[in-house]
């Protein structure tokens, strides 16, 4: 799928200029975000849960221990939004008005049902691993058969996306540009420090290059 | 109130070694983070909006343009599930299984209403704006009357809220120490970079210091 079409449902409504509908954006998006989070509803009752997640082609793959009240709910074919938020920094404008912050966000919608076919198990459970930092699943002990009977993956239809973008200096308007105060953007970037050796590391091995220059 | 009572809406079950329902730890973490994800129901689908938040009292504050779809819903009284997640780093285990992250994050539930006396509008404002950035409200050009009448700002009572909290390293068991790679923790925290001033900058101003000491 190259591009979500806009209709009710993820149309970005404020800012629509800010919005972007293709994938290779919406892709982007998830695939550099850590977190995401996922809203679903019993009995009229909203609810939020923050979760790791990955993108396996054009699904989005959750996982957690099996019998979890979320995972037992997306199992059971129930509709889902899901969002993926990456902050980038503060718009700090002249007018308390135009303040605002740069980020890149998606809105997804679908409904999931949970990965059985072991080796399809089993690479979902690899690019959960590689998502959240990439070269670690060759060097981890693979899951066991009970670990992975414990453990419960969805993977998650992609029916609507939407991204929403905000970047750049503040928005004031030009007759606003002689209020005298400084404007401008403060960078606020995710930034790696050096790794934390376990205290029960039982070996004097060396921090793995993967770790040691991680990026997003 | 000192401390949210746990009931089947906000009880933590997933490791609920984990959880802490003092309201001393909500409202750290929710004064910390910088966005929060608000989930609401519409006609019985889910949707998930990323938002900036402050706290104000025992209140969650969220605004936005007058008219907003999810103002509106929330103004009209519906129910709301808000979560802020603070990212702290990685963590490396031994195996697979065991990977996971260190975090801080609050799931409240609550409804809201406009706030529309006058200077309680004022008021909650300036605590979105002091959440943001402390100590621009009083250098930034105060709302006009015709941007507040454009602005809608919401107050949620928090009913239910809990924190979730995971920190040190990895929890691999004491039988798994021997498997050879190396395991650790990667702290991921935010870190401001020298502010970029707005081109459009009209005098020599310098940045202010709540700007370039920023920290939350």
């Amino acid at each position: 799928m190259a591009e979500f079409k806009a209709n009710p449902r993820n149309r970005v409504m404020r800012y629509p200029k800010r919005a972007a509908y293709d994938a290779a954006t919406v892709h982007a998006i998830l695939d550099e975000g850590l977190v995401c989070h996922v809203s679903f509803v019993m009995d009229g009752q909203p609810f939020i849960i923050p979760t790791i997640h990955a993108r396996m082609g054009d699904q989005l793959l959750l996982h957690g221990l099996k019998g979890g009240r979320m995972l037992e709910h997306i199992n059971a074919g129930n509709p889902l939004a899901v969002a993926v938020t990456l902050l980038d920094g503060l718009v700090l404008a002249r007018t308390v008005f135009n303040h605002s912050m740069n980020y890149r966000s998606v809105v997804l919608f679908g409904r999931g049902a949970s990965i059985e076919e072991p080796a399809h198990k089993l690479e979902a459970l690899r690019c959960l691993t590689e998502h959240v930092c990439r070269g670690r699943w060759a060097d981890a002990r693979p899951p066991t058969e009970k670990e992975l009977q414990a453990t419960t993956i969805v993977g998650i239809d992609i029916e609507d996306a939407s991204a929403k973008i905000r970047k750049g200096p503040p928005g004031d308007a030009d007759d606003e540009l002689e209020w005298p105060t400084w404007a401008g953007v403060l960078p606020l970037p995710t930034i790696p420090q050096p790794a934390e050796t376990d205290p029960r590391q039982q070996d004097a091995l060396p921090v793995p290059a993967y770790v040691r220059d991680y990026r997003r």
